[in-house]
């Protein structure tokens, strides 16, 4: 009963962050979003922090599944990999969620606040560690050339974080679909497979 | 004298930026770094808003003046430039300056400031047609091969923006010299350079 009182409260706080940003965020907004008072979100979390915490380790656990899903040959799994960091759930809309922008101000917020930086920093670990195992994997079967898999993992992570930076702030909609083709055409099916 | 006295203020803004960050900067901070009034500050720019605009301007145009700096070959130029881009004046340091982090800040509040966006897109578009430019005289010169300059631009400015903001929010080190090895050996040296 708890668990599932503290998923209502997590599900809550993705909507009123996609609505109100970080900086802006209440918990009555979120107690609003999740039909409750604000009595009870903070009987299950103490801060907002706290909240923001929640929600990093809920959209971690959201991503495990998802690469637990991508199945097929290490080319075909790196460039689902590669489309859903770039476009998340967005692939299909014309903009951003708030909740792209949202994350963004959490970023930005992290040199200052030891628990986002934690929680990010193992967040952006395991992206890494997965990104580089797929590498490693097509490396060994032969798919992949011989690559420095850490280096590349870098690579392909740091192109998909600044596009999604661009089209969030600036709007800059062609900028995620032109960094999609060129990972997937020059790096990926450029260099990067063997054939 | 105007024209000075807008430098000096500029410059402290700057200053009191890296120190402050962007949250927290008050018009006092700048004067007490400018060793001149409130008033004064006040005189010369309304708003926090304006001065922060007014540094962005700035910074684009010591860019352009670095740019014009840059020269031999094609492939040189585009080293230079990534580096540039990546590192600032924080190459020969073992952290980025809290201005680093102000910028990112400032993005962060683009998708709410019709002033900071407008600004950013700015610098930004600058910043592409002049990458963008290199890669167009390579390929007329026979220096790179006949990629598509624009989609190439996009995906090395993307990496660039992907490492810093990993290197400014979470102080991963590593970041900013992997991705510019990556871009240099694996892109530009990998397939761009035509030999």
């Amino acid at each position: 009963m708890g668990e599932e009182t503290r998923d209502r409260i997590v599900t809550a706080t993705y909507r009123a962050l996609c609505e109100h940003g970080y900086a802006a965020l209440t918990i009555q907004d979120i107690a609003d979003e999740c039909d409750c008072s604000t009595a009870l979100v903070h009987y299950h979390y103490d801060t907002k922090e706290d909240l923001l915490v929640a929600l990093l380790e809920d959209l971690l656990d959201r991503f495990e599944e998802r690469v637990a899903a991508c199945e097929g040959p290490p080319r075909d799994r790196l460039v689902s990999l590669v489309e859903l960091l770039l476009f998340g759930d967005d692939r299909t809309t014309d903009a951003p969620s708030g909740f792209s922008a949202a994350l963004l101000e959490l970023r930005a917020q992290a040199r200052h606040n030891d628990a986002f930086r934690a929680q990010l920093a193992e967040n952006d670990a395991l992206v890494h560690a997965t990104v580089t195992g797929v590498l490693e994997q097509g490396i060994e079967s032969g798919d992949f050339r011989p690559v420095d898999a850490e280096r590349t993992a870098e690579h392909l992570l740091a192109a998909v974080r600044g596009a999604r930076t661009r089209w969030v702030t600036l709007e800059a909609d062609a900028a995620p679909e032109a960094v999609y083709r060129a990972l997937v055409e020059d790096v990926i099916d450029g260099w990067l497979v063997d054939r």
